[in-house]
This record gives structure tokens, sequence and C-alpha cells, in this order.
């Protein structure tokens, strides 16, 4: 060993003692004959004293020291005459006698302090550099703390972490795979998983009863913002249980995470709550219950035949913005803009000021009398001092998305999304198809192996569009953190689910043929959930990107721009896969 | 819930209650009016009993149904009147009163039992049935059992689990990688880690001080029996330590586990053997010390100018097999036959028989007078009922490994390697470097990162070979569990050996430039060590393979046959990919 202590943990009772630390030179200071070196290492920072009118030869040493320098001291815990009191061990020193240089350093491309000089692009081609930040590695240590919380706590509720194969069958359907040449089996390809989603299933089949795994999943997908191609799930699976047996036991251990990270109660039953109604008052089917702002929709009250743009919309809805009447031309033409961007893709915005002295100022005076934005008013349930924005179209859940957009905008700018509040709660009662305008089908909303409602089965034929899936999203503060279903375990049932989802029953044996094969061998009841670990681990850190969770993320390009990954090959490993880069041939 | 008990927990105490269970049809008996059923789920088995005089429909329906339904029934815990003294539950048993078929199963290809009738082959293609043997079931709990063991331990030693990436650059030093195309990076390929080895030493660089991950490593492998193409380590990494440190905490582990598992208590410190004394005493760097035969060198006692085959020979060595005097001529062709296999490859096997009743046998009595063969029963440690068995050869290592074979073959015929003993090692002073015939240099013996031992440092030049590396291996029952080493943490010695390695600085740098750089800012004095857990589970199960450790294991092909994976690509995904199959054009 070369210390006998870490750098965090000398204290005044330790004064006396002959201690041997090793670390980092945070900095160093000369105050006279005296030199002053903070060493930092994973578990604190110590003062290190070097005394020039003791040891000079020793002191100059010191003072050649540079900035992150690994080095390894010993001498005496005393006592400091001026003590800090915000660090752990600032009450003491340690009086050098000796200094021993384990590596010089370069100076750093970029200081490594929470508050550092370094830009992003430089943080991650110095990776290791930026990790030595201590609230960088502090959300690594989070990470490693949750999971072993929510391993123990799935593990005394009986379940299992089976690993899964990370080589496994490619399945067109859904995102794209990431592909692994199979130099054994000439031509053929193996691929990662997306989720251990089948293999879960097939244990379940197994008999497993209750199965977890912090796994690793990968989505061959362009990377929107703080999306990564490898990412990692909580993916857990139940057998013999209804709905209400699967969202009891995740809320607790959300529950459990909460108190033992945060130290925040969460409230002893959260609420569920619709998808209908969620975008029905929200807009969204991951509402942020941190602030109201919830839709009124307003069809009965401005659709009267008196604005062209309401009378012809599918659509009217409105928030009320609570005392911001006084917004300036300026902030209202910005929100205009906002909703018009590419992003939210609405055609206008209508605004409606209730001044504090009673007037009232709108875009749309020219259609409406005073008396039908009083009934507005009332509809809105608005005081003096609020302002209503309004959104329509012709499409009554784009034009809500657009309007949540909207209410996250202004909560945004009205400081109504306080991280360090936490707002969680179930989106119960999901679709189970959406139409794809792209695909021209139905789509499977999760995935085609949720159970349909029971009570919805007759309209699988007719409406499928109306079929409600026993799907559950775990939302906090407008963040999908984890969602899951029950399954469908009769064969029969998921051979119809593949037929309207168009799948040829030739397509569907060759790509799932081992969970249809399976269903007929006695599959038990069984349903599942999954939470994204690195939204998880970023909700609780208070970061709004999942990147600073991650040791080492890969950037918009799906490149690890420290390692440089990914690279070329050497044309001997292309050709014992048997494979050829036409790249040329296209250019 | 589909149950308020499981079928592993009813006692006599529960008499009375009122009990739904669910599970699997385990087997069914009808006795007179009564019909037993089996039912299994991963907790254990329970009896229900259907009487026919109480409810006839009832008991008709248990009648017909079959292996492997699952399904739902209600009932009373009664009392048996024969009780089971083999089955937790065997003094109760439910008195059915409801029965509920969840779904029916077809009659599975192989018993669903400890000993079933299912070949390999198929107990593959049918995992999911397979995995419902307890068995097979058992091992898994172990797997996960083993795994919050390690976690725990570690975690309480300050060690951080560290997720590495699996998307990463390509090595081709070592063994050959498994590659993925990136579509983002057109002509580009990431390739899955063999281990997390730079990256974990990256985290030391970074100040993270222990690092631990239980990490899924890849290697595209010609697979010899036992090895799988993806496979799981326990990789940890330390800073500050020598290698008595890494020694202690990783024996202290192995310590824990023996107990924790298998109640077995290691001994206080466990032995140290130098690969060298390894080599000469059981010609492996692994050896099984359940038993003895350790070899005797007799270059002095048979190269006397009597035999050739020993005359010309670089090493000559024996081993006594206790009590084997008596083996018959047919046993000793075997033997023979054994050693000049292509597996061994020896060129053939002396014996000498020293008979209980005093007289000697052996088959180079015509070269050796009886003295001789007295004094090789002195040197052998012989006694009267003993055989000695010896080996020859041009290469002493090459000739050691070969008397190893049959020594652990001697162990395995005469009942020497009981799997409930656990004889556990640690090897050290393990060479640097080794010569390969093949690539015609020399090759890292560990990898290019290995720390010199320090006495060795000035042979690097002149004598690379004789140069031992800081490295060590745990070794249970003569396989190989763990190992690692110190690392280098200086780039100047880093390079050096890269330079002994035969890269060019170009390639040192194209492929390791990462770590050489990151060495440049501070790096720490490391070491670390990593555990094969597939393994370790397999020892602690008392299992010869690991296949049986891992929930969806690969044959030796490298598939999958229960996903039948690999598989062939859909044109647009290779197209994406700019990939094209070259196999046509070779064929």
């Amino acid at each position: 060993m070369y210390r006998t202590n870490t750098c965090g943990e000398l204290r005044l009772a330790n004064a006396g003692q002959v201690v041997t630390l090793a670390g980092w030179v945070q900095r160093t200071r000369k105050m006279g004959g005296m030199t002053f070196v903070d060493l930092r290492d994973r578990y604190g920072i110590t003062q290190l004293v070097f005394d020039d009118s003791r040891d000079a030869s020793l002191t100059d040493r010191a003072n050649h020291l540079g900035r992150e320098f690994c080095i390894q001291a010993s001498g005496t815990v005393c006592e400091r005459q001026s003590k800090n009191p915000n660090m752990p061990t600032g009450d003491i020193e340690i009086l050098a006698d000796s200094l021993n240089v384990l590596s010089e350093s370069l100076t750093p491309p970029f200081t490594v302090d929470d508050n550092t000089d370094g830009g992003d692009e430089l943080r991650m081609k110095y990776r290791y550099l930026d990790l030595r930040r201590p609230i960088v590695r502090a959300n690594l240590e989070l990470r490693h703390r949750m999971t072993i919380l929510i391993r123990n706590f799935l593990d005394a509720r009986q379940f299992i972490e089976v690993e899964t194969p990370i080589l496994v069958g490619s399945t067109p359907e859904g995102a794209r795979d990431f592909v692994v040449p199979s130099r054994m089996n000439p031509g053929q390809f193996y691929a990662l998983p997306q989720s251990p989603q089948t293999l879960k299933q097939l244990l379940m089949v197994s008999g497993f009863d209750r199965y977890f795994q912090i796994a690793k999943c990968f989505r061959d997908e362009d990377l929107r913002a703080d999306r990564q191609p490898e990412f990692t799930q909580i993916d857990c699976e139940m057998s013999f249980v209804e709905q209400d047996d699967v969202l009891d036991i995740f809320e607790d251990l959300a529950r459990y995470l909460f108190k033992e990270v945060r130290n925040v109660d969460l409230p002893a039953k959260l609420r569920r709550m619709t998808w209908h109604e969620a975008m029905k008052l929200y807009g969204s089917d991951k509402p942020d219950l941190r602030f109201g702002m919830t839709f009124v929709e307003l069809m009965d009250t401005l659709k009267l035949g008196k604005f062209a743009v309401f009378d012809s919309a599918a659509y009217i809805g409105g928030i009320r913005v609570e005392g911001c009447a006084g917004y300036s031309r300026k902030q209202l033409d910005a929100l205009t803009e906002f909703v018009k961007s590419q992003q939210v893709g609405a055609k206008g915005l209508v605004y409606v000021k209730y001044n504090e002295d009673g007037t009232v100022k709108s875009s749309v005076d020219k259609f409406y009398s005073a008396d039908d934005l009083q009934a507005l008013k009332l509809k809105m349930g608005a005081a003096d001092g609020d302002l209503v924005l309004i959104l329509s179209g012709d499409n009554a859940n784009k034009t809500r998305v657009q309007l949540s957009q909207l209410r996250l905008k202004l909560g945004d700018e009205l400081g109504l999304r306080d991280p360090d509040r936490f707002e969680c709660l179930w989106i119960v009662d999901f679709p189970l198809f959406e139409w794809s305008d792209e695909e021209q089908r139905l789509m499977a909303v999760h995935h085609p192996f949720t159970l349909p409602n029971p009570d919805d089965i007759p309209l699988l034929d007719e409406h499928p569009e109306q079929v409600r899936a026993v799907a559950y999203d775990f939302v906090c503060n407008g963040i999908e953190v984890g969602g899951g279903s029950l399954r469908i375990h009769d064969g029969k049932l998921q051979e119809k689910m593949f037929k309207i989802l168009g799948f040829t029953p030739e397509r569907a044996q060759a790509q799932f043929g081992f969970l249809i094969n399976a269903f007929k061998y006695g599959a038990p009841p069984h349903a599942g959930l999954a939470f994204g670990l690195d939204r998880f681990v970023a909700i609780m850190a208070g970061l709004d990107s999942i990147r600073d969770c991650i040791a080492f993320p890969k950037n918009n390009s799906g490149r690890d721009v420290m390692l440089d990954a990914p690279g070329y090959l050497e044309p001997g490993q292309l050709e014992e896969l048997n494979l050829k880069v036409t790249l040329d041939e296209k250019q």
C-alpha cells in the first residue's frame, strides 16, 4: 500500500499520527517559508505543509510540483492554525517530512475543478481528466450507489438477476439493430439486443417467476440530443401478477430510491392517470406535474362563427399563465415564434391579457366581443393579472402536443420546474396501436407483446385503434423514466397481434418463432417493466443530460472521441468475415 | 396476484387456511376416487388433492391435466395422511375446490426433471423448458447469489462499479475481435471489448481508486470445449497498491464466497507458488492440489548411457502412483495410448511396477539393472505396491505439460479430484513474455500492460525471456479462476514494452494512443485482477462445464440454437451499412 490513509479521513483526533498519503496535486501555495499543497484523491483533499526552516531541500522539491502530479507524502498530522470549516479535513494538515513523485503531469488542457474552463469537446477527448472532477465522479458514484440499492431491493423480493446474451438475432421490427458479422457462420450476423424483451418473457415461461437485469441495450438510431447508441435498463419481469401488483412493487422501488438517495418522501400512493386524461390535460403522455397550467378546451367558448381560424379548428385549447398579463409585445412575439418554429409546428398563437386594472387586451380583439372574452375568462378560471394563451388546429392530439411544448417552455421561463422537487405518477391505459403515416400501417405503441385490455378485445378486428393496452409508464417531472405492460401469454392472441401489425405468418415465425413455440408449453400470465437507468440517475443527480451519468459516453455521431472509435479495420479482418465495404463503389 | 402463496412455503402451521396457488403440473396420479397433482413453481412443489366424492366434475377436470400445464388452484391446506419427509411441504396438501387452467401445454420434448431424458441438442433448442429443471435453475440462482455477494463485498471496501462501453475500438493485438459496422460512420467499425482492460486503467488515471464491474467480454475465437464467444468477468482495478494488497483483498473475497456459498473455510492465508515451482512440480501453471503425485526430476537417476531415449532427453520426469503396481497390461496400454494421443503428444510412456511382493517389473528392464531401479525407487520415494510412470522429451516444459496431463488423468481415474474439496492457491512470478512459434516473436503472457518485476528490468533489453512479470493467477482445483497483474504506469516503460512486442511507434499510438497520452497526466501506480464469473460459478456448483451456469449459452459453432442466431440480414440492412457479403464471389 502506498498510503496509510486516504485524503478524506484525517481529523483532529488523528493529530500526532505519522501518516502516508497518496494522490494528486490540486494546487500549491507558497507563503513565506511555508509551502502548502492540496492533495486530492477520490475521498477528499488534505493539506500538506512543507516548512523551509525544517527541510529546505524537501520544500524546494514541493515548490516544483505541478498541478495533477501524482505524489506520495509522509508526515505528522497537526492541528491547523487557521482552520477551514468548509472541508471535512479542514482542522488538520500534514507536516511533511518526505515526498515522492509517483508520476509527473503535463499541464492539463483544462482545469480539474467543478467549474472547469474546458468545453464539451475537449472534456470528452480527455475524459480521463474530466472524470477527475469531483462533480463528474459524484454522478458515477451515485450511479453505483443506485444500482447497489436497486439490486438489494429486488433481491430481497425474490427477483433473480439473469444475464441474457448480447449476441442475439436481428429483429428488424422496431428500431434499427446494430449487427455483428459471424466469422464461424459466414454471411450471417448476430444483432445486439434493443432490450432483453423476448428473452425475459422466455424466462417467465421457464418459471423464473421474478427476473431482473441491469442490462445494456443497443439502438442504431440517428442520435437526437441526449440519446446514446448503448444505454442501460433496469429490466424486470414477473409471473402470475396483475397490473396493480407491478405498479405497487416498482413504485415501492422508486419510493425507496428517492428516500435513500435524496431523502425525499414520495406519497404513499402515486397518482395514476389515464393516457387519455394526460393528453387532455397536459397534451403529453409524460406530464410534468410540478406546475399546473392544465389545458382548458375552448371549442364551445370560442367556436362562435366569428373567427375563421377557430371556426375551422378540430381543437381549441388554452392555458392560463398566472400573473403574466404584463408580458410585453416582445415576450409574446417570442412565444409566437416558438410555437411556429419547426420544433413545435403550430400555425400561430392567440393571447388574451386580463390586466390588473380590469382591462382586456388580446390578439383577437377584432373578432370577439368583450362579453366573449369575459366568458373565456370564466371558462379559463382566469383572474385579473393573468395571461391566457390559446392554440388551435385540425388534429386534436397534434395541437395538444404543441400546447404542451408551450406549457413546458413557460414552466421553464417562470422557474416552475424546480429540479429539487419530484412529482411522480403512473400513466395507464395507453392505446395499443398508433397509426404510422410513414409506414401506412398500425404500429404497436409499446411492442407487439403487450396485452390488449380484456374489455377491448371485441374491438380488435373492427376498431383496433380504439383498443387500450394494459401498459403503464412511470413518469417523473415530465420525463418517462420507465414503462412496461402485461404481456400476451396466449400463442393464438400473439399470432393475431402479429397479423394486425402486418406480419405474414412466415415472418412472424421467422422472427419470433421461438417465443410463439414457447407459448405452447404452459406460458404463465406475466408482466414487466423497465426503467432507464441513465435517465433515472440523471433525474436523481439533477442533471439535464444523461451524458454526465455515463463514464465514457458517445457524441451525437456515435463516436467515442477519446478512443477514436469506431475506426477502420485491417483488410485481413474484413476478409476473414467475408465482408467488403461498398463505400467506394457508391461514391 | 394469481396466488396467495408460492408452492414452496406452506407447512403444517398453515393447516386450515384457504389458499390459491399457481404453477406447473409436475405429475398427476389417480388413486381410487382421489386425484393428486404435484404443482411446481420456482419455490417448490405442493400437492393438490381433488376428491371425486366432493366434486366429481372438478376432479374430472383435474384428471385431464397434462404435464406442464400452467394452472391456478384454490383450496384448504390440510395435514397429509401419508407425509413425505423428503419435501419441505411434505406434511400438507391442498384439498382443492377450484381449478383454472392458465395455459395448456403440448407434451414436452423431454421430461422436465433433474434426470431428464433430453439430449444436449434438444435441451438447447428448448432451453426455456430445460430451464424449468430445478437443477439448471439452481445454477442460475447460485450465479445471482454470487453476484449479489460479490457486489456487496466490494462495495463495502470502497470499490465503485463503473459500466464501460460495449461499443469500443478494435485492437487486433490479442484474440480476434467481434466487430460492429457503424452506419453513422460509413466504412468504420466498432469492436466489442475482449475485456475492459484499458478503460479500467483509464479510470485509475481518473482517480477512481477502486473500480469493479461484472462485465461482459467478447472473443471471436474458434470455440474449444467450454469456451463461449461472450463471457462474464468480475473485473477489478485498484490504485496505490502492491501485489500483496491485491492478493489479500481478493483471497478475502474468495474466502467469503466459499464460506457463504459452500460453507467451506479456506485457510487463513492461501499458498503462493511461483510459476517456476508450479511448472517443476506439476507441469502446469494451474496445478490441482487436491492430490500429490508431484513430479520428480530423474535426469541424474536415469541418464546413465544405458537407454538411448533417456540419454538424448532434455528432461526426464516421473510420478509415483500410490498402490497401483497392480495395473494390468491393458490399463498401462491405455495410459500409453493416452500420452501418445494428439491431445498430449508424448512419444511414449515408461513404467516401473514395484510389486507388493518386492519384485520389480518395468518397460525398461532390458536397459536398467535391478540396482538402477532400486535407486529410482529411492529417488521417487516409492514403496512396494507403487507404480512409477516416466515421460521424457527434448523440451523440458513441453514434457512437463504432457506429464501434467497424465497426472490429471490418473487423478480422475483414481477419484482423487473430489468436486466437494477446494484447493486454492496463487501462482506468482509468471514470465513476462513467451516466444510464439507461430508469430515468430515475443508475445505478452498476460497483456502488454503488465509491469515487469523491477529487479528484472535490467534484463529487458538483452534477455527479455528471463524477465518476470508482477502477475498472479488465482487457481482452484486445477482451474485458473482469475488473474491479474501490477500495471505499467510510466508512459516510457509502456512504450518500451510495445517496442519489445514488435509494435511500431505508429501502431502503438494508433491502437493505444489514448492510454499512452493518459499516462502523461499523473498516472498512479495501479494493479488489478479479473475472475471468470462463469468458471467461478461452475466450480461452486460442482459442474465441469460453464454452459449450465449460463441462461442462454451458444454451441461450439457460436450458435444460439433456440434463437437460431446468427442469421441472414435483409438486403436493406446491409446496404444501409455499406456492406456486401463476399461469400458468393469466393465459392
